[in-house]
């Protein structure tokens, strides 16, 4: 019995998230709301981290903790998603910095695309930007290639 | 290729969903904020009528349009749940009496039980609570039994 | 020029807390989703505390920093909201004993009550619950008087 | 007795409106998280139209229905905001043309600036962008001015 739920795939050098849309994630427009859709990048951007081995819970626990944060993202929407439609989320690293990177997420409907976004995340301790370390710079790097 | 999200499994007679705990559900505690859990639960019941074969959209689309509404809900916390966390969603239906369906949900990590509720949900056309029809009513029953 | 949001009022032993509904409040049904609710509960009880001098941020500051933490919650929904409706958290203190204090809150759009909710919050500090400080009781028994 | 919400105030021809930080908008970092700041300035928005003179059920309840859509938004995150901070956000109309409005968006906590936006909405009826009906654009206009 499968117990776990998914945390995405990688395909053709972007990790894929599926994800439905439930009431919660809707607005009075009856499709979803503008700001949910953030919602479900952070959630790609989670499982592809993930899938890279890079642990939110670690980050934070560790010597010197750190989380990330997003620093700026710019978003265009391009077609309407509705309540109970299979989405995927995708996740594709564009620029690996020092200390920022820089990430293109896109949401499709099957074919479609629904929403993209131009992101950029930093890691954060101590309310100071840091340096990405080393070890999960490879690991994205490696996933991503 | 597998593309499409989840929708959970049945397992003693109760519906069993999946999900991942995301920055989104967490708050300043650093733990799963109280609300979030209600939404884990509608997810839970969407995915448990959607394996009855109960759609929303095509509930709302209909001759005369309906759709679920929450009629009261007790929630119990129990223990928290915490970012990146396996959980899964349990939905057993309690009593399906002529306009509503009493259902108890919980949440559970692994064996842990996180969040107990009972949920009690009904039909509205209209502004008016409205028969479950008997198609649905079957369907559930079929599921649940 | 007034540059704070409003903090609420007492009237006749509750605090009253006045919000209005947006797009991020409803769902596909066209009403303020069921949860949503609980949020609203929740800012009128963030208020009532800081009327009554009870500042999250100072809890959490302490030599043993403590939150509050949601128990149970039992909610009713009785008339739905909509978008842009003005509506007012009742918030009264029910009981107030060692460890726990039982609320009664209402959500009221003029002389309608659409909501109502009996809560139950304790105080939490490195996992455990805590016993309520004999100042936050008396400034919560004073403002309630 | 005051009994209603705010809705802001005009400020330097942009639309000032305050609000207050409460756990729903905050995540496991313990500060706010990212895509709350996009609900802040939807509140924005919603409030500067009804300064205006126009509210969304009126639109969605007129002989051709039409809702406010986001068509693209950049936001720029340069300080975090925390728990029960007292915030403003600020909205300017940037350009009226035939069928889109451009704002320029700020949450601010005092005289520092947290988030800056640039927003891009249109009038959506029947799943197609909508011409801005003149009487919409001067009250707008004659706000901003």
């Amino acid at each position: 019995m499968r117990t776990d739920p998914t945390s995405g795939w990688m395909e053709n050098g972007a990790h894929v998230f599926p994800l439905r849309v439930y009431y919660e994630d809707t607005d009075f427009s009856g499709l979803v709301y503008h700001a949910a859709y953030l919602k479900f990048m952070e959630r790609g951007r989670s499982e592809f981290l993930r899938a890279a081995g890079v642990l939110h819970q670690e980050l934070a626990a560790g010597h010197e903790p750190v989380m990330w944060a997003v620093r700026r993202i710019a978003v265009e929407y391009l077609k309407p998603a509705h309540l109970e439609d299979s989405l995927t989320v995708r996740t594709r690293t564009v620029d690996l910095s020092g200390a920022r990177i820089r990430l293109r997420q896109e949401i499709h409907r099957g074919a479609e695309t629904l929403v993209t976004a131009d992101v950029e995340v930093c890691l954060v301790g101590k309310g100071r930007a840091r340096r990405i370390p080393e070890t999960i710079r490879e690991r994205l790097e490696k996933l991503g290639a």
